[in-house]
This record gives structure tokens, C-alpha cells and sequence, in this order.
């Protein structure tokens, strides 16, 4: 959960930039037509990512975007990237490789500046490998659009600004049920989120809800009765059983505190 | 469940045919030498099915194997191909598309042939569309790689060989988790089991045990405490709260009377 500090908007990827712009707009709202910065750093070539937000946000009228990049590690040290944050409503990670997000900002004055602006109430939003990168552990590499072999399973700490959940992203679209189970049944502890692409949770506190047009899944690893995760065999095919599991669709909330979903009002 | 009757043998496409061919051995074996009909009726061009399957299951030693196809329904009216079932051991659906097998058998001689070889002790395994079309209502379409819209699904009666359940097959390689929770929203009386690629579930009376590379997947509805399937918009992504999943992969074995896993005896 998120104890203290501004909302976290966390997007399954391909959010809608052409159209209703649904959860731009949620982002736009959020940062009042403060100043916004555009993370690109998950990308190994980001040419065009800030482009393309720049119009979407243009057009829903948030004009202060400025881009953080960062090609090597070495220039998020000194202070001119540190710098940019000065004066943010908000912050968006845009996709790519969450590694990249992490290896290049972990312990500098850059992550320093992006708790810095959420703890003061700014906005933080990441969309695919950002998504990913806000939680404590994050999901670096497993199998998509098969079942989860208990060895196949790579994870690293990412920016912890929620705590206690692990969150994948392109969720049914890259059939990753497989590989969220996986990694709860390394530790219950962690609660599973996967979100589909252009659907967004929007985490206050101890809660959050739903916003786009897919789903988002919640595996909940408390109740499990047995998993074959610790055998010797990393080749032998995740067993887990008794799962319990949330699918929310738009408006639909969940506590994360008591684990628990709150449906959405009929319309 | 499957009050009564020989085994079955349900699996999730694709079956290893080359190698060691785990699945189709245990075909094989349960067949002892007797005569094995291959139903190739699934496929809208049967051209090669047999086959492969000659092939296959000549190099387990089962030699004693007869092509059931039809062109038309009219067909399956006379004698003929009811003989083909005179003294078989088992039967075998292959894959393509399980509308063709049940709009082309179903109500005819050759379906009571079916039952009668089942009833009568004999293996009746299903690869695929077979698969699917052993439950009273079977899924025929529905959205894959992504979420479930509640109205985008379609079932259809299959031949009941198996009751209170709902089978999907191909399950995580095309990301159907989502269709399968809505096949079982609509009514939580049937439990949803998914079969990956190269695995089975073999049923005998109210239990069955997994064989195979992958994974079954088990959706039970029954303690769901929420759900938006009965919603106006065919167009909204499915909700549904409080679902027990279990994974099962292979020598697991699941109870379907008291819907409960049992686990793997350790190696």
C-alpha cells in the first residue's frame, strides 16, 4: 500500500493517446496544469515517447511537460537531471525495460527527487515497464502464453512506492496469469496485480479503483493450501492451489488492507 | 462428474506425437491392444489427422485403429458408420472444430455408439475441440489475449459425457483464462477447468488426475460474490469477485464432487 504521499496512477501499457484519452486525462487532472515530467529513461531508444505524450497531454490541455533521459547512469549523479524536478505536480514513466528504470536511477538524486515529489502530494504515474517499477519486488522476466515453470521467474527490487503488491502489465493480452501466480507463490505476502493494457488502478491510501477499458486481476496467495514452488526441478510446472482471485473491471475498488474488493455502483 | 462409464481422456491440444508421447501412451494403454476409432469429424479437412495418429500410436503398439469421418450428417444416419464402433475399445477425438463434431453426431447412431463404448468400459479421449465437446454445454468462441466483454462469449450443447463442468483447452498458450471465468459467472453450478497444450486430465468416476507438460487450470465459481455478466452492455469488461482458482500440474489430482485438489505425492 501507499502510506503516505499523492496518488499512484499505474497503467497495463498502451493506454488510449487518440481518443477519450480516459486515463491521460485522469493524469492531466491530477497534475492542474502544473508542471509534468516525462520519465522516457525505460527506453533504450526513446525517440518519439515524449513526442507522443507531449500531444496527447497538449491536448487535454498540459502544456509544462519537460523529458528526463538518462543514457548513462553517471549524468542522474550530478544535479542537472535532479534539477527538472523542481517545482513538478508530477511525474510519468513511460515503457520500456523496467531494469533500465532502476539500474539507472536506483540511489540518486533523481529517485531522491521522484519520493520527494510524491511524498509532497505530486502525482506519479508509469505505464508498462512503469508500472512494474513501482513496487517493492518487481517482475523482470517470466513466461507469457504459457504455464509458469517454477525456474523461469526473474525479479529485482524496483522503486517501492507501493509496498506489499507485485504488478505485471499487457496482462491478458500477453496471457501472464501464468507468471503473476508464480511469483506470489515465492511469498503470499505480496499481493498479485496484473492490469491489461489502456486500463489504469489509481492507488490513494489503502485503496484504489479502476479506470479503462480492460481488467485488472488480483491474486491473493493468503489461502493457499499448497505450492510446488521450493521443489528441486526448475522445469516442473507451477502447481498452487486454492487461489483466490479478483477480476475489476472500470469503477470496481479494492482495499488493500483487507485484501478485499468493492464492487462498483450500478449504473 | 462422470457417473459411470470407462475413462476419460481430455486434453488441451497439441499432445506430444514424437517423443514420448506421455499422453497418447496413456491412450495406448488403456485401449490393451483393442480397437481404437479415430474421430476426425472435428476437422473441416481431415486430410493427415489419421495419419499422424496412425503413426503415433503405431509406435506404441496399438495397431488396431479405423477413421471415423463424415462428410455429412446424413451419413452418420445409416448403419455404416455405427459398424465402425462394433467391438472398439476406445475412441478418440482430434481436433478442429467441436460445433462440426456435435451438429454432425450428436442425436445420431454414432453418438449412441459412443455412450455404448463408454458405458460399456471403454477410454474415450478427446484432443482439442474433442476436448470441449465431452461437456453438456461447451464453449465454442470467445475472446482470447485479452479480458472477457460479457457478451462476447458462445456455448453451445456438447455430448455430456461429462457433467458440471466446462472445459477449455489450448489454455494458457491462448491466454483464455478471461472467457473461461465468464463461462462460469454465467453459472457457477459448472466448474471450469482449462487445459494447456500437451497435458491431460484423466477422469475416472469423480476424480481425475493430470498427465503432461502443462497446467490445468481450475475456476470454481461457487463462493463469487460479485459478478457483472447479467449487465445491459455486451460491451463491458467482465467483474467478478471472489473466485477459487487452483493450478494443477502434472499427478495432481482434483476431487469433483467435493471440488478440492489433492496434491502431487512428492518425488
Amino acid at each position: 500500500m501507499v502510506e503516505e504521499g499523492g496518488p499512484l496512477i499505474i497503467i497495463g501499457g498502451r493506454e488510449d493517446k487518440d481518443g477519450e484519452k480516459l486515463i491521460l486525462r485522469e493524469v492531466a487532472e491530477r497534475v492542474k496544469g502544473g508542471k509534468l515530467v516525462v520519465a522516457t529513461v525505460a527506453s533504450h531508444q526513446p525517440e518519439g515517447y515524449f513526442d507522443a505524450y507531449r500531444k496527447a497531454f497538449g491536448e487535454l490541455g498540459l502544456d509544462r511537460l519537460v523529458e528526463l533521459y538518462v543514457h548513462e547512469r553517471g549524468e542522474t549523479l550530478g544535479a542537472d537531471a535532479a534539477a527538472l524536478f523542481e517545482d513538478a505536480s508530477g511525474i510519468f514513466f513511460t515503457g520500456g525495460d523496467q531494469l533500465r528504470i532502476s539500474s539507472q536511477i536506483g540511489d540518486t538524486p533523481v529517485e531522491k527527487m521522484v519520493r520527494r515529489v510524491h511524498l509532497e502530494g505530486g502525482v506519479v504515474a508509469g505505464t508498462s515497464a512503469g508500472a512494474s517499477v513501482m513496487s517493492e519486488t518487481m517482475l523482470v522476466k517470466g513466461s507469457s502464453q504459457e504455464s509458469h515453470r517454477i525456474g523461469d521467474l526473474h525479479m529485482a527490487p524496483g522503486l517501492g512506492l507501493i509496498r506489499d503488491v507485485i504488478i505485471d502489465q499487457h496482462f491478458a493480452e500477453r496471457g501472464r496469469i501464468g507468471r503473476l501466480m508464480g511469483a506470489v507463490a515465492q511469498n503470499p505476502r505480496v499481493l498479485g496485480i496484473g492490469i491489461d493494457e489502456d486500463t489504469a488502478i489509481i492507488v490513494e491510501g489503502h485503496r484504489f479503483r479502476v479506470l479503462g477499458s480492460g481488467a485488472v486481476y488480483i491474486v491473493d496467495g493468503s489461502r493457499v493450501t499448497h505450492s510446488n514452488i521450493a521443489e528441486a526441478s526448475p522445469e516442473r510446472t507451477l502447481s498452487m492451489h486454492d487461489v483466490r482471485l479478483h477480476v475489476l473491471s472500470q469503477d470496481d475498488a479494492f482495499d488493500l488492507n483487507r485484501r478485499c474488493p468493492v464492487a462498483a455502483r450500478p449504473d
